[in-house]
């Protein structure tokens, strides 16, 4: 088996996509971040009166979308055309749950931006909880789903 | 409680630090991402045939230290002075061990930045593998250890 | 009613353009930098001996139209396809007036696009002269006209 | 006259700093934006439950600040200690006013950090606001204070 | 004769690419860097122990052929669906041999991502080898072929 | 020997420079651009009326120096304190050379600045004059001067 981000000599190299044909492309990835309860209540708690942090974090996760091609040495750049951030939080676990999707019309495929965009959103959340809370792990950074191109739709199996 | 990097009417801000004495700072982030053993196996056995994924994406995550503050809205730009990535591989497990250690000279924490550096090492090795191994995890992101700055030296209880 | 940047839950999207089919778009924004006139004039008389403000002005503003969706965080990331940057004088008020044109053939207007190239060929102006005159404002960003898109063409009603 | 921007021959130049000391720098820059008062109602009536504009405005603004070497070709890279974004509302004339602070212990002003910071928040709010208000204009963007550095403190005289 | 990046008054300008249509573009440009015999064989003993100086040099050409558009003013953003760098090296002569090759289905040229590419790829090795030999040059940085759009295919001449 | 941006086992670093201590760092650096001498006097005659190519290039060159650190992978975020840009013309031979300097009070060499931006200044003229001359060759870009930090001062012995 070989990976197809190097040529046959083993060189890096940005996959050539040019004889591809564009088609609507779809992800969805997630993220965790895991905090001591009382910081996630906290923060719950304020959100409206103390500072917003999933508001802020879910702009620069959004701005992250956009970033992908410049972090990530060998990926494509793409005009996204869709990004948006979920939440979910479990006030007991002291667990927020990222879900980063991304769409765009395009050669290949988007699963590196929502990807990005998912710990990006999560980074943001720890830079700005771990004042009080350096332990915090962000965790279960994954795809979800893809949409679009020819190996179709992929969806993770997981346990309910 | 409330949360630093919001002022007292919870408007997010980048929380003034000019008066603080520049000091020695390092911190020390890791990250971990699990895949199928037989990815990891093709990985390794491959390193200097194949194609370097590790190396391509240690270049990443140094190059990501120096993004972080394009990245966070709410951090400070710095001028880091050294970033290094190591890898730690459990072939049994399927898991590649991230740590990404940053120094600088700085009136704040490089906290961020090591953090970033080590999820965007992550990334571009999930960006390398997806194409056989979509289902790859990136875990574990978390700060091992910082030091410098008036709140001194933190090191992460774990488990041996 | 709602701002179409946010969802039904008030939540800050990238709105979904993936189905739309790219049109050509064109949008022309204004700014105005009002200055001592006689620092006006000072610009003026030295374009080709003490330094050509405006054609540092224009290359600034041409530059921003591209880092258009690096900016402003819920703007979708375009290829534009034409950019140009005029100016009038007006040496009695002590007023430039900028006027920056930008096109392409996209899913999404690129009125963001003018605004920004007019805003930051201002600011670069500013920058410039700052030194001698630290009163400058800038004022009067607005769109002139925009052209493509389902919502069609718009002009700016202005008083001759 | 001549412009301190470009060199005795009038060929622009980033300014030579490395000889003075630094010292602490703040600049204060103010922006308004100007919209139906209709658009302003609904803007402010829905922070909470449709969508927070001058979160996400504000946040973009403070990103601003960092990317103003990027943006102002011959500025200086500038490391900023401090940012924060101030808003004011006048519902009856439909008026957003702005105010970015900026401070950074440093060779030269961040005059410049705290314009574009002004003008980047008011081009986002008018980026959420221009799908039901294109007539929207962004005026008065000016430094209102600076301190710090051989030319000392600076404040904009105006009329109460 | 004039050039095509100004208009009728001489004025810089993003040229209007609208009205083309997109077609399947290729360059390639080359580069060479010459240092001292000894650095080079240093350099390529040591690939798999003392460092692989040409892998990361690669992964920073690839990188800046996406950076293209922010670094030279009056191009066009592009997304570019292929990148590769290929190396030849002389160990008589201490000169490594630079090829970069860049596609894209585009309206306009790549010609720029592969000069850029071919002159970062080599900035990369100089950056890493001038602890030991200062005196490196680069040269022969030159477009050897392109294809694709009105002016179709060319091909550098060049002795054998 | 070994290069001294990898570690001990040939791992890619940012080499630590943090206990180094700040020192005044100038780096000058030079590229030529080759061209038909047609081209060369048609630029040349046109500055004022057809458009200032040197003028854009030299914008494009002080603003690269900027971007050097995302550029380069492992080379150190830097707060440059000066660059500027001269040109030499060659009418008969056809062959503009490029001398650009960079300062910084800082603890690495601005080397790489200095590099960089001789290369962004050359390409930029390449963009702006290949419609008319495909073949021009950009050449010779190799580091002239640098003074400053444990090494001090290096010049670059030529013939005359």
């Amino acid at each position: 088996m070989s990976f197809n981000h190097f040529d046959d000599r083993g060189q890096a190299i940005m996959v050539d996509v040019s004889a591809k044909q564009p088609t609507l492309r779809t992800a969805t990835a997630a993220a965790k971040v895991a905090m001591e309860p009382k910081t996630l209540a906290d923060l719950l708690a304020g959100r409206t009166t103390k500072g917003d942090v999933l508001g802020v974090a879910r702009v620069a996760g959004i701005a992250a979308a956009k970033k992908t091609p410049e972090l990530i040495p060998l990926s494509h750049p793409l005009a996204i055309h869709h990004a948006a951030i979920d939440f979910e939080t479990d006030p007991e676990a002291g667990v927020i749950t990222i879900k980063a999707t991304v769409r765009a019309f395009e050669r290949t495929g988007v699963e590196m931006e929502a990807m990005t965009s998912a710990a990006v959103t999560a980074l943001t959340i720890y830079d700005m909880c771990k004042g009080t809370d350096k332990g915090i792990t962000i965790g279960d950074i994954r795809l979800l789903f893809k949409e679009g191109g020819k190996s179709g739709t992929w969806r993770r199996e997981e346990p309910a």
